[in-house]
């Protein structure tokens, strides 16, 4: 677990960062087969945190991330 | 997560340059079982961004892939 | 596995530092679908260990975490 | 992800190159349950492509191999 | 998979290192589900060998491992 | 995914390389579930080659192992 590389000029990286700015609702789907809602707070290398519907935080290891989606 | 490594020489990273400008249509297979049909936008080391016939962006967790292929 | 990487400056890292500090009760969600509750000891890089109600302490794999919550 | 490593020299990659060369059907067992059955056609450092029995092909992530043999 | 690696100043490689020590009677809990119990007889960087009750060795892969706890 | 490193000085290697010099019988356990009998022919840092009961190699990926014990 490599928790100091963040390359920034990355999309999938600075697509993140776009949809912290813009406080946008997604869908974050897990390997567990979990499908959490929320907006995403902040990222580091190793985690993204987002706050859901009930302003509870939920900080999401990357490695168990599926896929992310802006929540239609 | 080596995020900076991205070797375009490798046939499976052209490949998928090669989907991306023909616009092909594509079946995904992830880890969780779930199976995305959609066109590739992009990829980066990370992850692989399609789109859907909802015309809805999914980003893709390299990681979480099992396979690709073109749908049939 | 690398063992020896652990930044201390991460918002990750330091997120897990402050609910030890805090001794906050947590839900973590594993990748196996289980979800454990404690109060988080301590961490390293590849590992947290928790105390449950029971005073029984589990030593988790980060690799095998999905998520973290502050328990509601 | 490392995918500029392809040590030629492994007897893993090297069995993979005479399977290619024998034209040889193989089963394929992923970490999603799925099992694949075709040619391979090529591999490189991070993926596997086979072609199926309707001359179908499938680029598989090694990271979601379990085992692969020859057909039976 | 770095095999190399093994810092046994960190808490939880010394942990194990004393499970072994005091003999105690351990849950493994792996990614596939299984709880496995036993007695730690060594470990290193990619591995941990335990002994049943029937006194059979099981050797654990550590990228397969959830969790561990001191048997209650 | 590391090919190269393959530090033979490791237990866990050695205990593998022992398993092959004695043909012994196994039972690998996959993090897909999937229990394999039978005698391991050769590993490398990627894979290990088994044949089982029924004179057929199966070569599987090290990624995918959750454990290894002599059959009882």
């Amino acid at each position: 677990m490599a928790t100091t590389e963040f390359d920034t000029s990355l999309p999938s990286i600075r697509q993140v960062q776009n949809l912290i700015k813009q406080t946008a609702t997604v869908e974050l789907k897990l390997l567990t087969g979990d499908l959490l809602t929320g907006r995403v707070l902040w990222q580091d290398p190793q985690c993204m945190c987002i706050v859901d519907e009930n302003s509870q935080q939920i900080t999401i290891w990357k490695q168990a991330i599926a896929y992310i989606k802006p929540k239609s």
